[in-house]
């Protein structure tokens, strides 16, 4: 497989997603293409599952069954989506991919990380990004972020309590312990223009070492 | 975990639903009650992630995407519908469980029986029926039963070829010899109220040998 697989992750609220968009302008301004996706989705399969995942009557969803449709999901997204660009010596980010399992089921949920690893390393054929970027926020602010941000909607996720976007932050710093070389922390708490800043650098160097157009 | 826990499987057409029904009424004549479910479905979450498995239009699905969403059902419909019913020292029967998985995906698609064993130990907590009754049907005979009956709706399965339908049995009978002890085979060839008469027998044995009301 050529290309660059990127994940970019983060508690709800880290504005990862905003960044995301700024990001790909950037790089296309400089003749540099980025083709973005976001899980759950991607493809009509995904969204099926999406809208099982996110539908808020769920509120009886057994945290293994998210995990495995979680799972299930990020498989069809990678083999319907993701490969065939990758495939194609593209530069993909998705937001969002394999460490939110870990992080929300494997560890928030307390299913245990390495179970949830395992499925996930059967879902995708062991295939992780060549780089993730973890924004890091304090679940504190992430979330006063959303409630400000009156053009997102809520869905079940949002309603959990804070106490589990906690356990899910510490499950991200547990993670970037296990997996030095692929994740790179950034501060996002920071101005919306310092974090861009701080991701197109890191990126700019990550491309420029390891891609081949 | 108390009750009985058993599961009927075998490929389309074997008639192990028909026989199901029978059962349940035969038995309850003697006094003895029999809860049956069926996989996929069972409560809401499991019918959503069901309707995304058997959409016609889903053409595309991955394999592996197929037995992530198999497994998250299984999940669902264990700790929602089953186990509340082991708990209450209930005797349930289940219309295909983790030995589908195994025959149709982890064998007839060539994912692996031993991976989609995996996943599904994971998805069930290592919970294995206490006994499972496997009707043995030439997949030419099944298919055409199926044909023939005007009242059953043609799912994306049924769809699949002959082939697919004859890996499927193999799988099955790789299975009979890897759990030899709870797996019983009836031929399902024969007429109905012979089968009928068969499993009624095996389950009487059964029940009466390991069920304590």
């Amino acid at each position: 497989m050529k290309g660059l697989f990127i994940s970019f992750e983060g508690n709800e609220g880290s504005g990862k997603s905003s960044v995301l968009s700024w990001i790909q302008k950037k790089f296309a301004s400089e003749g540099i293409e980025i083709y973005l996706t976001r899980e759950p989705g991607g493809n009509k399969i995904a969204e099926q599952i999406r809208n099982v995942i996110l539908d808020k009557s769920n509120t009886n969803m057994d945290s293994k069954t998210e995990a495995l449709l979680y799972a299930a999901a990020r498989r069809q997204h990678l083999v319907e989506n993701i490969n065939p660009l990758l495939e194609d010596n593209k530069i993909v980010i998705s937001d969002r991919y394999i460490d939110s399992s870990l992080a929300y089921q494997g560890f928030a949920r307390g299913i245990g990380i390495q179970n949830v690893y395992d499925i996930n390393m059967f879902a995708t054929n062991n295939e992780l990004p060549d780089l993730t970027i973890l924004f890091d926020i304090d679940p504190d602010i992430g979330l006063k972020r959303i409630a400000a941000n009156s053009n997102r909607e809520v869905n079940r996720l949002d309603n959990e309590a804070l106490d589990f976007h906690r356990k899910v932050h510490m499950g991200y710093m547990l993670l970037v312990k296990e997996f030095k070389s692929r994740i790179k922390v950034i501060d996002a708490s920071k101005n919306f223009e310092e974090v861009c800043d701080e991701v197109y650098k890191i990126l700019k160097k990550f491309i420029a070492e390891n891609y081949n157009q």
